[in-house]
């Protein structure tokens, strides 16, 4: 009960702040006493600040303004994607306080390798949150691959990392410090459903880097599937008949919207551009200048999403499709033909076009959501933070 | 509170009776007074019965044994479908006590002719029941159709009925007996949850009749979709160019699987066969007969069928599929090509065949899961059960 108002108390001055202590007591219907008291223990666990009251106009001894914390308790994002690796740390009040991004071709290479490079990043941005005054409290890795429910810290596979069954302690090197492992799509739905305003409560939030991953938010709440592995969009049918894809099925979404194929079809990957650099912005950038085979092949990878997508919005009925990562950069070029192909099959519902729209985090998204992650879990038990 | 432990009790005596009341207090750990004030008002409210005890060779005062009642309390199914209407009562331990099928063709004929119709059926049902000294508590309405989450009675939209927003109460003869509607498709999947032995929790729930609808059950829960669209399988793409649906898109499953492309495939709709009597059962009296071009139009419509499954399987993750309505009748021809689709497309997770199943309930789903409906909300809540 004590842990349940702690958070209710921290969440009303999230919302709401500067509140004073009394302001609090108001909003949350608790006595002025017990807040007081919950406060106490809020600023010791290093949840709250209390600052001199800003004048305020009020008759009667002025409360002292309290704030969520913007230092002590914070979380650690990191991600590994088949070229770069990434940190990210957040504090409790979820804002962004450090981004670190470096370029790194993972696929292929031992995992072990890779998660010692990922261990001495997290090491790094650890040690310039602590000059921030900031204190990393939990650690989540967001991986293009499949993370079981209840996996234990088990990569079950990353195919576009060459990872099969990939068990994070065994690799590494501090075992203080051993992050949890939590699939990019899902982190990146998660980043983009807390930092909407007013987000769709059941969201299709579609993941695009290497691969095409989706997550789906169902009434608020992440839904894995029933084993870890639900929002599979890349290999939906969409051609029954089609290519033969890497996961052996024939006609997959990845063989018509992803990055390889999209690159193909543009005509980028024969001339090896694609090995140098930022295949999506190199994308972006023949787009905007008009390169026909380029506005062509996105032109059809939109086409292909767009016909998974409506699978998506028969079966699950969102109120919000969300093209992230990737996608968010292509947008301009993506969205008219995924709008078409929904407009004209999506027919038994009402589907307004802006029920789909980019992500406003694009390939920031699965980083933030695993700092976030940390976050969200203080925010609702703020017992996790040590006392005093 | 008192409700809760109300509902506790007489979940304890569903799963296990007959119990004692000292039983009871034993296995839901409350006190035993507080147990037999709770018997106490589920007797009174009708909900549980209790006879002289068993000879239990137990020492001390024999406990006289508590039951759910076979007799007060029950529920209502109604359905309408494109050919016929049914009604069903079930009492409080979930037994259907009785069953009503009458054929009509209710398709394009005004709404309010067949819902008098239904009224008429539901009050003979009604009586009968009282005859068996069971008392209706509650109404649902299985409809082919649409119904938006908190429509207040509405069918927005049944296809294969010819309704457009047609509000049950505007036609129902007597306002003191208005069913509440539902999709057909929730209530079988419903009804197959609540009658498996142990359920998946996480199950697609396909639904056949002259459409294809589908129901999710998500983490025990039925999930109707933001606005109360989810499960719209039938018009799932399944040949992006293939032929106009009469919902306006191309190439949508009930264009393959459908009541009426399986007739067509199997030569059977140009003989007018299909209009005298009931399709299905000519499908499978063909079938079993060897008749070639009925065994090839099931085998493509299983072929469509696992092709929009692939769909639902990789976004959703699901721990079960079950092929219901309609397709549970036809399932020994259907099967074989369904799953073998599904082996050949599900690849980056297990997928075991028996995965997908036919429904137990088959057409009866529907029609049991409306009637179980109120049971289940009387068992979540005995105080809907007026005292005394």
């Amino acid at each position: 009960m004590r842990r349940q108002n702690l958070a209710v108390v921290l969440g009303a001055v999230r919302a709401h702040s500067p509140l004073s202590r009394a302001d609090v007591a108001g909003r949350v219907g608790l006595t002025r006493a017990a807040v007081s008291s919950l406060v106490d223990e809020l600023i010791e666990r290093g949840a709250l600040g209390e600052a001199p009251a800003t004048a305020s106009g009020r008759v009667g001894r002025p409360g002292r303004a309290l704030t969520v914390s913007d230092r002590g308790p914070a979380g650690l994002g990191l991600e590994i994607g088949a070229t770069h690796l990434g940190a990210c740390v957040a504090d409790l009040r979820g804002e962004p306080r450090l981004w670190r991004r470096v370029e790194r071709a993972n696929a292929g290479r031992p995992a072990g390798q890779v998660l010692a490079e990922a261990a001495a990043l997290a090491a790094e941005a650890e040690a310039e949150a602590a000059a921030l005054g900031l204190c990393v409290r939990g650690r989540v890795l967001a991986v293009p691959g499949v993370v079981p429910n209840g996996s234990g810290g088990l990569v079950e596979r990353a195919p576009n990392l060459g990872w099969h069954g990939i068990r994070l302690a065994h690799h590494w090197p501090d075992q203080d410090t051993v992050p949890e492992p939590e699939n990019e799509a899902n982190l990146g739905a998660l980043a983009e459903y807390w930092s909407a305003e007013r987000p769709a409560e059941t969201l299709v939030h579609v993941s695009a880097e290497t691969g095409i991953g989706a997550a789906l938010i169902i009434d608020g709440r992440l839904f894995r599937g029933a084993r870890g592995f639900a929002g599979e969009l890349g290999h939906i049918p969409v051609q029954p008949d089609g290519p033969r894809c890497a996961c052996g099925a024939r006609g997959c979404l990845e063989q018509y919207a992803g990055e390889a194929a999209v690159l193909r079809e543009a005509g980028l990957a024969r001339r090896g551009l694609a090995r140098h650099g930022d295949a999506v912005a190199l994308l972006a950038e023949r787009a905007a200048a008009g390169h026909a085979p380029t506005l062509r092949a996105l032109d059809g990878a939109g086409r292909a999403l767009g016909l998974a997508l409506t699978s998506a919005v028969e079966l699950i009925d969102p109120d919000g499709l969300v093209l992230g990562g990737a996608y968010a950069e292509l947008a301009d070029w993506l969205l008219p033909s995924v709008r078409a192909e929904l407009a004209a099959r999506v027919t038994v519902r009402p589907w307004p076009p802006e029920a789909l729209r980019p992500s406003v985090l694009g390939r920031r998204g699965p980083l933030l959501g695993a700092a976030l992650t940390t976050v969200r879990r203080i925010m609702a038990d703020p017992t996790l933070l040590p006392a005093g």
